[in-house]
């Protein structure tokens, strides 16, 4: 179970009453009143707790699990242990992920704004905002309603935050407006001067920075990531994205609803990502580009063309998928030809 | 426009001042007289704003555009809409910053330390410095004149700060020595340990990092990057060099004059760079090598071995541009060919 | 010598002493009572300092340089200038590292809590800890015994550190359990949830992160970098590890003993590392891997498949180093013949 230092579980709950929370398929109907009381994975699960099974790497963990219920693809039904119930659902994962939310609830506002906290009396928090110690919120900023601010993060003047936000600590904002449901973790900096000059022999010159940058509703941002307020039209996030830790987003960058970008990401300035495109961990994308929606982009490749929707890209320069695959395996063979 | 909340706006300016304020030329000198009170991007500009044609790829853009006068290259002088007048520069982008300057001058210096502000003593912070809330100012600093420092920095024991810097929020400064009218963005970190141990069987040995940071003038760091400082020499980043977000510089690294390091970027321990060498998003340098004076490293190339002065390398391991564009075409023939 | 607004020497130490504190043989025992000052890398050490030579590409300065003794590997001894003492170890840079801990010791823990610290008055702190100001402990988080935690730095519910620990300013902690001897560089971010949800045409649904961040004694984490906590079990950081700057650990992470993880590198989610481990600048890890003991990843490599113990990998992706130095080979000598 999880430590309970740092979590406080709900329920429990009945079988019954978790397929229905999930939408899941309960395969045997017999046992919908039995009690569960928490989450955990494969390996550690016992008798009354819920997992799910969603990679296929783990299925003999699975076999040996003595989790009393699974959430599973049908497909691997036939394999499960005797004695475990099994909830069938196209989309495990996300069947478990709906489970857990109800076991483990987000932590509740306690309104309130810590004696030690700085705020301009001409911002605006609402009463039912939890603002931590030390939090700094400048002239004109202004709070949604039950937003949690935590501990030493700066909120510059200006800044608007929508309703049910969470601001991790050490979090600077600035010259931004953010949505509702927004998630942001600690570190995370946004709205600072986009990296904007022009070269000269005698030193540069800089451009000032004068867009905002925009964030979309339920977005969430990693730890340490950096978005830079745009040079003249706004850096935008559109709503639903999921940005991992230390991802790095130049001005005027605009992303789509649900875009997905992993840890490390670099996206170069002007450059424009369409609905749910994909950018695996450390991938790198060139200025001034249009990546269609839809596109995935693997792991550690570089962009630096255009990608019409729907594409899978690889490797850096990046070519589609079957392609990178061909390269990879024509310069194999002849190395390995040179080899003998 | 640049949205109020954020941006406070000077003039307005006549055509004929904004050229004399740029170096550019009127190419029809007859508008001299025209009120101008904006600047904006091609796209969104009016009739009295100033804006500038940089990329070609924007050329359109331009074409269709409503700005009443924009900064171009003589060359795109006869695309221009009718009614538009024409500021001619060999650097369109350089004119047009520094008019962009013009209109939206730095945000004034109000001296004052803020009352949460923790200065030690023993800290020289001069009356016309302008020092946030919750800022650490720890034993025998000194800031120079008309500094701004952020909201929760931490400014350690020792450190020497010059003229007319701009520190952000939530920046850590230790061991570090830095010049006038530098600019650092927020959560940066300078002067902390190397990394430097000597591997062990029994656990690794550390080694005591003695040496500082010291940053030229007029530089300026992007959010969230870390320099390290020396192990015994320092390490140093020279004067006009323009540092993007999230780039990681090792202990005793030296750059030289106006050196432009894009986002993402690694410098690993000992590596000396000489005046203007230019590194894209997310390239990476291996320790102790030496870049010569004006050397073009591409986005996401690795450098394992010395390079000369001018010229531009590309790929990992990175070889001259021309070359790494052979390499990729034939590799794309030989694939291709291996596909029929 | 190191700059004494930054750092505090003790000493002098006789030339015996220090080949005593190091386990170095000193190869002429007739200038045992010499006495030293301090330590100094081999270009600017006098004739009262110590210096190391530990990588052949400084031979040279070696040759030229007046450093009083310097830790040397035997093969080179008879390189030595006239009057240099030479003190032999098989490990010339770990003896260095011994003998410079003893002329700069780590600066000393002066007990008390900072008025401006914000401490839950149910978080443990023992009375000899040193806990700047601003600093934020919350609800039943503990201290280990002489920890030193700096400024602006924030430890969340339940915390536990263990005994001598050094947390630099603006830190970061939550959800994690940390051994004795660990230290962490300002910025650092440890706990925060991992990135995990489940994509859905509606927008991706999250699910809740119920694991810890469990780091062993003696592990050393740099400035920025960014260690997720587990989504049900931990993330593992073994004793005697070594991370560098603007690293990303996703959940569910395990690495062993004494990994070395350099600048920037990314390890995807539920990715295992054994003992002994070594990631160069960059490298980046996709998840769901095992990485056997004493693997060695190159800078910039990509791995996405597990790698037996023991070997050494380049590329992206990653095959063994000797195979990535034919594939460049036979590359570069197709390219050229094209050329022609």
């Amino acid at each position: 179970m999880a430590d309970p230092r740092f979590f406080d579980r709900a329920g429990p709950f009945t079988l019954e009453s978790l397929a229905a929370l999930s939408g899941a398929r309960l395969l045997n109907p017999q046992g919908s009143a039995r009690i569960f009381r928490d989450v955990g994975p494969l390996q550690s699960a016992g008798p009354e707790d819920v997992s799910f099974l969603e990679n296929r790497k783990y299925l003999e963990t699975f076999v040996r699990s003595r989790a009393g219920a699974v959430f599973v693809d049908e497909k691997v039904a036939g394999h499960a242990p005797p004695g475990m119930a099994l909830l069938v659902s196209a989309d495990p994962y996300r069947a478990y992920a709906l489970v857990a939310q109800a076991f483990y609830p987000a932590r509740p506002i306690i309104p309130g704004c810590a004696p030690s906290a700085v705020i301009d009396p001409t911002a605006i928090v609402p009463e039912d905002c939890d603002v931590g110690p030390n939090v700094v919120i400048e002239q004109g900023a202004r709070l949604g309603r039950r937003c949690r601010v935590e501990a030493n993060t700066v909120i510059a003047a200006g800044v608007e935050v929508g309703d049910d936000c969470r601001i991790g600590p050490n979090v600077t904002l600035s010259h931004c407006v953010i949505g509702s449901r927004v998630v942001l973790h600690p570190g995370v900096r946004i709205g600072q001067e986009g990296f904007g000059f022009a070269p000269d022999p005698s030193g540069p010159v800089k451009v000032p920075q004068l867009g905002r940058v925009l964030i979309g509703d339920d977005v969430d941002i990693g730890a340490n990531t950096t978005i830079d307020r745009g040079s003249g039209p706004d850096t935008v996030i559109g709503p639903g994205s999921m940005i991992d830790n230390l991802v790095q987003i130049g001005h005027n960058v605009i992303l789509g609803r649900c875009c997905i970008l992993a840890g490390q990401v670099g996206i170069s300035g002007s450059t424009r990502l369409d609905d749910f495109v994909m950018v695996g961990g450390q991938g790198g994308l060139a200025g001034h580009l249009h990546i269609g929606s839809g596109v995935r982009i693997a792991a550690k490749s570089g962009i630096m063309r255009d990608i019409p929707a729907g594409e899978t890209v690889c490797g850096s320069p990046a070519v589609p998928l079957t392609e990178f695959m061909r390269q990879t395996a024509v310069l194999q063979r002849l190395a390995r030809k040179k080899d003998k």
